[in-house]
């Protein structure tokens, strides 16, 4: 007999129809002897109807105000599956995140949770109830309600996981597992049985948006086996746990991440001095503006060229604040591309496995696909290229580290 | 500086545009240096949307979990209207029934407050900000939401007052106070400044539905001054208070009140022996039929006949009740009548008024309105009659006991 943390999204609640599918299959999971708490999101547009309500009010409205009204789209769905799990015989409960509780921090719509008090969840279990909680709240030592920001959902799921020390926490999606690359770029792609937090983190910030990253980062954590599921189908999804190291035949690259969101800039011979990179980047970060890779070449003539990759969006401030500190520090110009994409290879594998990067940039060579820049970490070997060659990188990576094949062994 | 407790109902907030206005006139109050607690109702159509919700899973949705949806209805309102409020510079916070701690019973749907916790909202009250609390809901000991009923709004708001000890309760309405009887049927009817709280128990239980009874009780129990008044238009409403016998010329008869929805029966040659009318009400009551007036006339030839009236739905389901009630005691026969009307003239001032009957019935005989039931009591004479007459009646009562006058002295 397991203890299941169980997460349907707003889309999974969408409908009373929905719900009552919902329902059918906790009460499958309940006779097969496991424990349940239940969490879910609000029903799919009702987080927004709510937030629109607000801003009819105000543009900015009051964050302690805004997170009394928009926690009330999970409480309606929670009382509303306890009510279709006792129809149909199985004893339930709901809770919100205050009745829980779920103490949070007080930094309303963004609020990070402190603590769970399990005592009442437990005393339902034992006394055979599922139980429902509402996703994406908590409440502060004030007794303000506060949210976790959207998309919280997965956080409490696997929050509830870690205080109740669940045999597992199930993500319901309408994806059916992660894979080793986005099947729409892909045919071949493959649902993966496994995958670790670490590369499910690289995958996740790198533009496969299955579970939010804060609640992969939440659960490797705290060790919480999380499994990747479909909402309405069958099947096994994709486990997220820590890496075993017990499979032997371990592949070397677990998938294939890509990212068409991010634009290029370069500044050119700029002063070899000390300090250069920080006289750089300060003003950008001052300016709110996120960078992600960054690569410097090697100076020569005491001039070096230095490029670092930005959100798309935010391309042209980056670029402003670049041209002052060009003029400032006497670097000769500022250059840019947004038409730029990131592909990213990803696996735990990569560590004890020598020319793993040599094996991509010859895979991209073979393509003829020039390679901008390059950036690496243990995990995970990057590249940018031009934009055009995204879904050609793609698949000639996919192959060339044997992704493509039916069925994965080993685990 | 007086501290108010004012009660806003749906319609008063059922859109952003009128709850602005709320805003608006709670602000001008603040400013005029009063201590506020706002209790609000859900918007307009919310309960139901939200009844409907629950409905749709189950026909009788469990009344825990359907305290948890219905709850969340004056949980958006209070956010909205702070919001609003702090718009325009006027610190606000908001508490829904758990977070003041309004303690009630576990009755779901129906629960009775036993306690209010005053700390937090003197707290709040002290910084100069205006409190806004849910209506309607409350928590019991278990922690679990519940809600008084449809309506209980208004009680939230006088137990508010009460517990808070607020100088006035005002419950805000779409008219503008209370009059001596209804201005469709007599356009000379007026509002009355003061009305004791005895009488407007009596005016509601006859149906003038301007505030829910429980809460008029529930004033008068804890001497909470209450006064209605309208939520938009501007005017002092009435005031319903204690009968402080201040006034000398305190006017016999306050209001004339009347009800078109009961139906009469008759069972007709009942042998008088002790304990025959619980004989015959008791299987009644059994049926959960309320029976409101009550008429036994005196006996000869040893029957009697025993007459009662009960709400026009319920008159099939009595007339039957009463069928097998005849037979069983022997009585000659069951008559009903539904075309009924019943007229009461309502007021403090007829305890120390003879004769005030008599005018009554004097001035129905003028108009040759017969009178088929008659029920007094200390502050209140009811007459049934043909439901034709009930304009008729009620003109010429509002004119016997001069409330046609323009305006009212003495208060």
């Amino acid at each position: 007999m397991a203890l299941i943390v169980q997460k349907f999204g707003g889309t999974s609640v969408g409908s009373i129809e929905r719900i009552e599918q919902v329902a059918d299959k906790v009460k499958k999971f309940r006779e097969a002897g496991d424990d349940l708490v239940v969490v879910l999101s609000a029903m799919s547009g009702e987080t927004n109807r709510l937030l629109d309500l607000a801003k009819q009010i105000s543009d900015k409205p009051v964050p302690r105000e805004l997170d009394v009204i928009v926690s009330t789209g999970e409480q309606v769905t929670i009382a509303l599956l306890a009510m279709a799990l006792i129809k149909r015989g199985v004893p339930a409960v709901s809770y919100t995140g205050n009745q829980v509780r779920i103490l949070t921090d007080s930094a309303h719509n963004k609020a990070r949770i402190l603590q769970i008090d399990d005592q009442k969840i437990r005393a339902d279990l034992k006394a055979g109830r599922v139980v429902v909680v509402a996703g994406f709240q908590g409440v502060d030592e004030n007794g303000s309600i506060t949210t976790l920001g959207r998309g919280g959902s997965d956080t409490t799921g696997v929050a509830l996981a870690a205080a109740l020390k669940a045999d597992e926490c199930q993500i319901y999606t309408d994806v059916d597992g992660v894979y080793t690359t986005d099947p729409r770029v892909v045919p071949q792609a493959r649902r993966l049985e496994k995958i670790t937090f670490e590369e499910m983190l690289e995958m996740a910030s790198l533009g496969s948006k299955v579970l939010q990253i804060r609640s992969v980062e939440f659960a490797g954590k705290y060790n919480v086996p999380l499994r990747v599921l479909h909402s309405f189908k069958e099947g096994p999804g994709t486990l997220i746990t820590i890496d075993e190291e017990e499979s032997m035949e371990q592949p070397i690259i677990s998938g294939i991440a890509f990212n068409r969101d991010e634009a290029k800039l370069t500044i050119r011979g700029v002063p070899d001095t000390p300090g250069v990179a920080f006289k750089i980047l300060g003003p950008i970060s001052a300016s709110n503006i996120e960078v992600d890779m960054i690569v410097q070449n090697v100076a020569h003539d005491n001039t070096t060229d230095f490029t670092f990759t930005v959100h798309r969006n935010e391309y042209e401030a980056a670029h402003k604040v670049l041209e002052n500190t060009a003029r400032e520090i006497g670097a000769r110009e500022v250059i840019g591309d947004t038409k730029i994409a990131k592909v990213s290879i990803v696996g735990v594998g990569m560590r004890s496995h020598a020319g793993v990067a040599s094996r991509m940039f010859e895979a991209l060579a073979k393509e003829t696909i020039n390679i901008q820049m390059i950036s690496t970490s243990e995990i995970k070997v990057s590249v940018v290229i031009e934009e055009k060659y995204l879904e050609l990188a793609v698949r000639a990576l996919h192959t060339a580290f044997e992704l493509d094949a039916p069925a994965r062994q080993g685990e």
